[in-house]
């Protein structure tokens, strides 16, 4: 059974640490605001959940978005690689309010049953081709802001996911070149709707429900991690580990998806692609647990970090 | 049976003119681009089929995207009368290119089975809450752009609808409140892949493929439009008219859509609703009918105008 609790952002930010502790010159861009500051800014995270280091304080010239970031490519990530080397003052983590590292992008595709040993967990052979379906681009929100269930669905579940975000626009992408397209991975929690997904007219349609994905805290540049395909993923609801699994798990990895995805539709920077969730979602248990009002959702990715959501 | 040819877009749009021509007075929003203007621009349509008035020519302030121009509200819809109401330069139309009236907004929803006639067509009782599902932003082309055939599909049918522009943000939207939320209509070919839609795993996504959304000519605002649910629509492919309708028969009205939509995400300046489309697809003809390379499809509404789309 899950209990459910509250707990103190801090006390879930220090627990979560479990894995590998980052090195602070890996790149981790994030989109914050500070009570100083005017609006959201761009910032890098010194180190997996450390404090955060303003960007365009440091380059007033740098736009103030992740997208328009991206779409200047070299120009930009030289200058935050410069800020990376330098000794910049650091907001303290208690200081500063995370944003999504990407807001509002052109696209969010969404793969389902992409974890081989979730497809196991429901008895399915793993899909021949990638089951592509998409959210609403104004779904996403903060990786510590909340989930607001809709009173239209009795059965809202978790699903932590590995989050590509794309770099550079691309149509026709062979997998081989897939990844000069990736500016990097971030954490994402896929909020599904069950019973919207399976009875409901609408069906997919409610998945890109306002706030239904939360992502961050930090877009890791690709060149900061190690092996995508290699990493840890976790989602702990109420303190309680539900999926544990590894990204070793994908069916269609990272190169995969965009070349598949390309086929149709062209990718632009900050487009982001849920690669799919491991086993251990609600549906599945028996009895079925789903989200409630008062639970506290962990997704955890090693290397990445961790973001929590409560659910309101 | 439909017969194949080419026309030219001029003789098109002079023949297109059947229905009831514009007051120039009316205001008809439009993203164009000229050889002798650096990159899109913002203009009014003057009438139906008319030349272009240059509005960023008339008000260098004046932001250069319908997107950014809606956000501005009320600011930015006096300087537009006030341009209707000057006598100013008019671009011919032969020396411009239409863009979507609106591109890469937030979201596109799209509605099925929303013309009684429609649900009729197929002997199915009319849905009794709006069936919703999206299309990617990146979808949206031009008014006389090309529509691009997958190789990956043997059905693409075509689908004329009405299109609704959202201009003010807004969420849990009352119907009563609903059309202070729009900007106005524009006229939309839903092209669509029957069988992804039926048979293949990914279903409903292949919809927001790469130029499956000409949208166009012009964003007529709302009060230039005497009653959006009470206008002739109509398809030609080739020539013969193959859908034939009123928007008198959308089963759930533009207040309705919104309401419905809006219990569950955020309305964006910019975004778009297509609200549906009458009988006379091709998948329901006996034998079925689908476009091919080569077709020219005409999807054409009263007051708003026509858009030309070749099939390539």
């Amino acid at each position: 059974m899950l209990v459910s609790g509250r707990r103190r952002l801090l006390t879930a930010l220090l627990q979560a640490q479990k894995w590998r502790f980052q090195p602070s010159r890996d790149m981790r861009l994030v989109q914050f605001q500070a009570p100083h500051l005017v609006g959201p800014h761009l910032g890098l995270e010194t180190g997996n959940g450390g404090g955060v280091i303003n960007l365009n304080a440091f380059d007033p010239t740098l736009p103030k978005t992740m997208t328009q970031f991206l779409e200047q490519g070299e120009a930009t990530l030289s200058v935050a690689r410069r800020a990376l080397a330098a000794q910049l003052p650091v907001l303290p983590r208690s200081e500063v309010t995370f944003l999504a590292p990407v807001t509002r992008p052109d696209k969010v595709v969404c793969v389902g049953m992409n974890y081989a040993d979730h497809c196991k967990e429901q008895n399915v052979p793993v899909p021949k081709e990638p089951i592509i379906f998409s959210k609403f681009a104004s779904s996403i929100v903060g990786p510590y802001d909340e989930v607001v269930l809709p009173p239209e669905s009795q059965e809202v579940d978790w699903e932590a996911e590995l989050a590509v975000v794309i770099g550079k626009k691309g149509k026709h992408i062979k997998a081989t070149d897939a990844m000069a397209h990736v500016a990097g991975f971030t954490v994402a929690h896929d909020v599904s709707a069950r019973d919207w997904l399976t009875t409901r007219n609408g069906k997919q349609w409610l998945l890109g429900k306002d706030t239904f994905c939360p992502l961050g805290p930090a877009l890791v540049t690709k060149d900061s991690v190690a092996d995508p395909h290699n990493l840890k993923i976790c989602c702990r609801v109420n303190g309680e580990v539900v999926q544990s699994s590894n990204t070793n798990q994908m069916v269609f990895k990272t190169e995969d998806l965009i070349a598949w995805v390309s086929q149709f539709v062209t990718f632009y920077p900050g487009d982001v692609i849920l690669t799919g969730t491991p086993p251990g979602v609600g549906v599945f248990r028996k009895p079925p647990v789903f989200l409630k009002k008062g639970d506290e959702v962990q997704c955890e990715i090693e290397e990445l970090g961790v973001i929590i959501n409560k659910v309101v």
